[in-house]
């Protein structure tokens, strides 16, 4: 008899981000009049830049011609690409990495669900509240949770992320193995300092931990005294690794291009202490369920770092910078506390009340869209969190009906 | 102190085709004047057909301009792909498979080796032998086997694949909950027929096991009398999930679309008894571990579907059939016992000798590369894989070098 995982039925019965899509489409077949505006999943709105169309198109144009065409990549993407993000993204800043350390993906969701595999069934496992829901959930499947009650699953560390910290959580007093950070913070959009990452990989270097940090948002720090990568800070390439995501950096959220960083020094052990290159295992784990990223969007990506490619990445980040910093504003002038805006996308409102009653009331009242706290975790509760990505006018009606609904 | 999953320990230091790359490129280095001609790893070597590149294009385009531009799609993939599909590959078939019952991935590799996911630890998973190796690794990570010796993972069901089956593995006599087939095979090139195929799905109702069936290579079927998909069985929607890929079938291995197939009927069990669907299981992996095909990679699958599509199609392999047809005649001629080739790109020869030894004599005294059989598992020592996935001249060339190499 073929038997379930049964880990598989602890999960909460769907994903915060069906559960609004279910919502929004509810309402939508009751209100078909009704024009709605998205300011809830963090989906970019506007074109590829034109360097990347330009690029992807040459690259179609070789696998269209059988001289040019191109096969099987390697798994863990081309050296054209891993090079360019080795220079631009790191080397630049002072943060020693190199090509080979770089696993090319279609996905930062991919590789953060996928990591997990990696590490023993019952290490502890600590996640930030509020969290990127994958994070948890792919735990869940795994086995390493117990039952979900009150909010949270039984057998994780939540590290609770409030107005009080910041939104950066403190060091555990117990040990944690495994670390779940994410700066810029999604949902919140809080930023981390080199001070407070300093004090998580000094932890971790402490413990014999590994923090896996999501950098996803990283192309929207605008504070150049923000640490971009984990990778600035000392030490950190013993007990770290890192997502990047070209989704949210130059709109691939569509074309879907990734990477992951695994320095060669990071360490993990088995269970007589005898040391392991998570490199190695990475690799392994690449080589034998993926095949590599298409190959068109790999050109595309590599032509973000090339000619005018820097520009037009900048400026598109600028746009939804603009349109963050109008959230806030009108959010904060209406009295509302908020997180996030300055060097993240994503602005977290403290609605003072339940927050999916907040999403139905805007929903219903002003036709937006946002995402309710809660879905992130039982510290989201209260909040709802605000993207900035759309087209600037409609943000700007957004925001105009929010007012009026609240108003 | 972050510990590994000490399953991957188990695995064999490394993969079959990574082995054989690193022979190849120690040859080349020892030998960098002698031109090396590759019937190895199962890789397309002709251009995407025109439909696919116009299609290509035209989605880039879409990218490119705010009004047109697509960002996250669906996890499952567009309907318009999904429906094709649907249409063409199993419905016209007689196969009653709807369009929501597909998901569309970046690659059967991927799909088939993240299944064994949704079961549980304890099931008994039988593979044919010799066998495409990721269908053991995944399994073996997931830490359903003991360890590796004498040529096979403990814990595992080997059903074997020799020249008295024709290569089509047996029904076992003991108890098998997950069982994974591939037809037409890789890497014997062999094929099931429908009473074969009737026999195995009958089994699996019987026991409440679950078919993996692998369909990779449906598009080399000539013989009208084998089955393309496991679906054409009766039945087989209650007990079987199907791979298909566009890598073969119109040359996407570089591009990457694929799709996995799980009957809304199709059941598994928890510890009680309890009833499961598999659809709802791996839709919520789907939408948690990943973020849907890149969308113009998506239009450009669907082109092979329309106009003039399915023409270019069956064109490119054909051409990679009449190569087959080369290959096993002048093995065949040779005096080698070959199968596949007929309705497979696979030839897989019974070279009376060991098969790594084959394979270095190949590459030493011909300049061509194989894959040895011997890294399929236990039964293909003896055996060599030759692809036909190669340009007509250079698979010519090659037989006349083997000719005079075994000569």
């Amino acid at each position: 008899m073929i038997r379930v995982n049964e880990h598989y039925l602890k999960l909460k019965a769907s994903y915060l981000f069906s559960d609004v899509a279910r919502r929004v489409a509810d309402f939508r077949k009751r209100h078909p009049e009704k024009e709605i505006i998205s300011l809830g999943i963090g989906d970019v709105a506007r074109a590829l830049p034109p360097v990347c169309i330009e690029a992807f198109h040459k690259a179609v144009d070789e696998m269209g011609n059988d001289a040019t065409f191109r096969g099987y990549g390697p798994e863990q993407g081309y050296s054209f690409l891993r090079e360019a993000i080795a220079r631009h993204d790191f080397q630049a800043r002072n943060a020693d990495i190199s090509a080979d350390e770089i696993f090319i993906s279609d996905g930062s969701k991919c590789d953060t669900g996928n990591i997990q595999e990696l590490f023993a069934d019952d290490i502890v496992i600590a996640v930030p509240d509020p969290v990127y829901p994958v994070y948890v959930d792919t735990n869940v499947m795994a086995g390493r949770t117990g039952k979900f009650t009150r909010g949270r699953y039984r057998g994780l560390m939540y590290l609770d992320c409030t107005e009080k910290n910041g939104f950066v959580p403190t060091l555990p007093s117990r040990r944690a193995d495994l670390i779940y950070l994410c700066f810029p913070n999604n949902p919140t959009g809080a930023t981390a300092t080199r001070q407070q990452l300093t004090a998580w990989v000094d932890y971790a270097r402490r413990e014999k931990s590994l923090i896996l940090f999501d950098a996803a948002y990283a192309a929207y720090v605008r504070d150049p005294a923000v640490p971009l990568s984990i990778f600035e800070i000392e030490g950190a390439n013993e007990v770290a690794v890192e997502f990047r995501s070209f989704s949210k950096t130059a709109g691939f959220t569509g074309t879907r291009c990734a990477c992951t960083v695994v320095p060669k020094t990071c360490t993990a052990y088995d269970r007589k202490g005898g040391k392991h290159a998570l490199h190695g295992l990475w690799h392994r784990r690449h080589a034998t369920k993926f095949n590599g990223v298409s190959y068109p969007v790999q050109r595309a990506a590599e032509a973000c770092y090339n000619g005018d490619g820097p520009r037009q990445i900048r400026e598109l980040a600028d746009y939804y910078m603009e349109n963050a910093a109008r959230i806030r504003n009108k959010m904060d002038a209406m009295g509302y506390t908020c997180t996030g805006g300055l060097n993240a996308p994503y602005v977290w409102v403290n609605t003072r009340t339940d927050s999916w009653k907040f999403f139905d009331f805007l929903l219903r009242k002003a036709g937006v869209v946002c995402t309710p706290g809660a879905g992130f975790g039982r510290c989201g509760e209260g909040y709802i969190r605000l993207t900035s990505f759309n087209r600037k006018n409609h943000v700007e009606k957004a925001l105009r009906r929010i007012a009026q609904a609240l108003g």
